[in-house]
């Protein structure tokens, strides 16, 4: 084990990625979340991660010194155009736009138009939370998952996060995928040869299945029955038609990869200014949400992302710990760049 | 039984509600609201609500000639004061101002103030969707429900709706509680002595229960678990503290009737314009959206809101049926007005 700063960490990942040849502001805003990931002990958005990047770059699905470019119509609803390129720094490039507008307006949207978006939204909505403002973030990513009553996939796990501000604490977020479960824990299932937990998936023919190889070959389920089939339906339309952006079976056709590289699509956020919002109430918006967050912990139960702050906080404090078989494939990454790979 | 076309029970129900004191543009957009859930066989929203709105008028919390006020500061975030009035005048005095500002800004948001919210939140996107327009809607209730990992009452049973356009169809709606049931149907369990489904609620203590007095007595669930416990907070934030309106708990201590009269708070809709969001895209956003539900209903699976819209269709064309009690009931309402309560 070894255990390393947060700050040598993003340097180390910043320069893997200026390796593979991305610009380093793409590098280092790819890097960021990344880190970030694996600071919060999110170990699924973390170092794991860079792997996938890499592969894709390689593939020629992600454009590495991709240029984002804002197009600003003055009105609320502001685009950003990823070319190809990650999310990240697209989203960087947009942010004070997003914030200058919001505080105008009062509600403003950013469009991110053809990303590579593998990174929890939560580094987002947690951006827009510490300028003041509340947001909603969504995104398609592949169709693994049908619809409530249907039998095939054509739905991705559409994620969804949100984020609201706080006085003197960590923003108040959420950020999970609409299905059920992640398609990697059905993976860890098959490898470890042990069964699904009902509900997760079904079959090809679109019964349930407790069964990996069966589910894998089927589709996974939303979260919450049809209710939350409806969400990640919401998801689709509003991340991506109405973007006229890819939805997630379009975005799986365009990669051709059975999902092993990264999807490409479109991504929103909309971001509200809640000084905006409540100024003729003569309340403050702020408090008003303490009073209910504080007695949600009063009553023991825990905030969504409690977890991520306090490994947060003990990172910052002690560094991130990272295995020997981890830190060796940042020494095979940053020595060999994309040959790395092979 | 008896037939009445949806236009006669209309003219039905706004005579009852002039007659216990409300202006006549207000009578009228309660009693299309309360009708066309009849329409749709959304009985849970249909004419049983017209005792409860009454009971609240005649408790004094609901102001009957309450007259909306538009307060539209002419950028993204448009209100409206409804003065202790039914939510439902109110959402419509403001909707063209609201259709108008999302055509021009591409998102837009209606803030109403106050308000008397009973009503499905299916009426207002399907309205907006009518214009075109894709809207979210949500508002608090009355705190009746747990948050995850909880033990007490504190979050609504907060109703979210979504509308998205399509061309030559019904639109593609979604509205529901993101309580697991509504606490109607656990009052029903408690009448016919029937243990609850598991997962619908926790006693005083926290513990699951399946009595309904037992869950009466310490709250509901939300549902979909983590994931519907952080929408429904959200939901929370998005509508109530965000506004400087009345959250669910407070709006329950306001009433301090015990949630047996209409809550009162705020509500908010957002408003989004396609044409504007794809723009740039060159795709046709409505187009796009077709190709996820065509695919969807090809697969066998049900669209929410599917089974209202042919209810709709058949009240339409034959006519609603209502039972001997439900007519004698409204013969009651309108002869006597609130002193049928009595």
């Amino acid at each position: 084990m070894t255990t390393i700063s947060v700050t040598d960490l993003h340097d180390r990942v910043t320069r893997i990625f200026t390796g593979a040849g991305l610009t380093p502001q793409n590098a280092a805003s790819v890097a960021t979340v990344i880190v970030n990931g694996e600071r919060d002990h999110c170990k699924s958005h973390g170092i794991y991660r860079i792997e996938g990047c890499l592969r894709t770059v390689q593939a020629g699905l992600a454009v590495p010194d991709a240029q984002p470019e804002l197009h600003d119509s003055g009105k609320a609803v502001i685009e950003v155009e990823a070319h190809g390129g990650f999310a990240n720094p697209a989203f960087d490039h947009a942010k004070d736009a997003l914030v200058a507008r919001a505080k105008e307006t009062g509600i403003a949207a950013l469009v991110i138009r053809d990303c590579l978006h593998f990174s929890a939204l939560w580094h987002e909505v947690e951006l827009l939370a510490a300028e003041g403002l509340a947001s909603l973030s969504m995104c398609p990513s592949y169709a693994f998952v049908a619809p409530a009553g249907g039998t095939e996939p054509l739905l991705g796990t559409n994620p969804m996060a949100f984020g609201y501000p706080r006085q003197g604490e960590n923003p108040y977020v959420y950020d999970f995928a609409t299905s059920v479960a992640a398609r990697g824990e059905i993976e860890l299932h098959r490898r470890a040869g042990t069964p699904l937990p009902k509900g997760w998936a079904v079959d090809k023919d679109g019964n349930p299945t407790t069964d990996p190889e069966a589910a894998l070959d089927g589709a996974m389920l939303p979260f919450g029955g049809h209710k939350g089939s409806a969400i990640s339906t919401m998801i689709e339309l509003m991340a991506g038609a109405m973007l006229g952006e890819r939805m997630s079976k379009e975005a799986l056709e365009f990669t051709g990869a059975n999902g092993t590289l990264l999807p490409r699509h479109g991504a929103l956020v909309i971001a509200m200014d809640p000084a905006v919002f409540a100024a003729r109430s003569g309340r403050d918006p702020i408090d008003e949400g303490e009073r209910l967050l504080s007695a949600i912990g009063a009553q023991g139960a825990r905030l969504p992302s409690q977890r991520r702050f306090e490994a947060r906080e003990k990172s910052l404090a002690e560094g991130i710990t990272l295995t020997d078989a981890e830190v060796a494939q940042l020494d095979r990454f940053e020595a060999q760049g994309l040959a790395a790979l092979d």
